[in-house]
């Protein structure tokens, strides 16, 4: 059940059009990570393009769902609850990265943070957390 | 300087290719509250996909600038500084509105609030607020 | 199983000492609201005291603790998830209220949203959302 | 215009009345970074008391603003903006340890990260992320 980067790569971009658009891959992945990547080209900045807003929050929400893919595997109920994206800094014409990390991985719900920044520079460009909320697994009654 | 609606649809489609690519559309605008509409045959969903995460928070984050240009005109330099969101429920395959009111507009920082939601039914699928940092205007020493 | 606004304070008050430092009363409740009020004497506002963030966010985090309560009844183990709060205004010298409004109580999550002004002025001071992780019902399965 | 842990404290203490009643300390400062303690003795947890919601707010407020004086001296003018915390797990009865990091010092807006978890254990028990106003400097006209 569990699945390669190259998987999830296949699972977002069927599920979320917009992510096949911004030609978003995943280019790694652990039971508590994922790291994925816009390509500049592909970013669909023209001239008198500014608000990039949109792509890093798509960036983030893909980071997310690819790292609780990681650590859950295929995971087809799993739907965004709260995102919450902080703007940082103007993105550079690089390459967009976000990295993804688990928080905390619950019954009920998952957290994650994700940190985007430009391929070659490490300065945060923005900043997210987010919670799933995962599918009712049919099991003991504990805590979310 | 006061901006219709179709203005800043302009403005908004131009500086985010996203907009355009989900047909966009800004229907109403006042001094502090704007309207937005994402045809459902635009919303780009495809035979398996279900995730529309991306196009929800591209929604409300093109309503809350509209609503600030709504208040303060051509903004060229506002940037969104923080976007939260909360997603309620799926959903229905109709045309998504997103409602923005001007929470506050402050000096520097103005903060909205978006309502998100199905048209011809009032129920929320999703609810963000945000805020957005406004160019350093040359002027009196206040507050944020 | 329908509780009062007196009810809901106590319980309030009970689990949550520091609504109890600043007096914090349960003014009003209904199925989808409740109001909360913070007395001015009672914020702890000493000479050079100015930072009132706790005292709005203790507020706001009741107010929807207690929407939750209108809604439900006495939810023992309902327990906030994710509280998001935007600060607007400096709170002027007066009672404080939160208003709280359920926007989506799901099987698993409910999600509120505060306002929270001043007595006597409706200009918004903060506004906060923020989700309830709700106890698991032995019940149908559906969604959160 | 350095200050210390201890100068940072009192700052706080003397701000925020809650501060003081948690008996909230700061523990260690630096230039991005500032570590908060509050002793569980003090965390007012009484009987029947569960929901500690306000005093990790009250943490991850304190640990933001002394890492953004650990940046940048008394800074008087600061004030939250936008504080948005995950509540990830019940905490343990420890003392509760608030680490704040800042994400990006900006000319009008800090922004901050803080991760709480209890004394003894690593496992996060709410983790939040937060902006700070910073007070109008007079001078040269860049960015947020």
């Amino acid at each position: 059940m569990s699945l390669t980067a190259k998987d999830v790569q296949t699972i977002i971009r069927t599920g979320v059009p917009m992510a096949e658009d911004i030609d978003l891959r995943v280019e790694s992945l652990s039971s508590d990570h994922a790291r994925v990547r816009v390509p500049f080209r592909a970013q669909a900045i023209r001239p008198g393009g500014t608000l990039s807003g949109p792509v890093l929050m798509s960036a983030a929400d893909a980071a997310m769902y690819a790292a609780i893919m990681g650590a859950l595997g295929k995971v087809e109920m799993a739907v965004t609850s709260n995102l919450n994206i902080n703007f940082l800094k103007k993105p550079a014409p690089a390459d967009l990265i976000a990295e993804a990390t688990l928080l905390r991985l619950g019954r009920r719900l998952a957290f994650v943070e994700v940190s985007l920044f430009c391929d070659g520079d490490e300065t945060l460009v923005a900043h997210a957390t987010g919670s799933y909320a995962l599918p009712q697994q049919p099991v003991s009654p504990t805590e979310a």
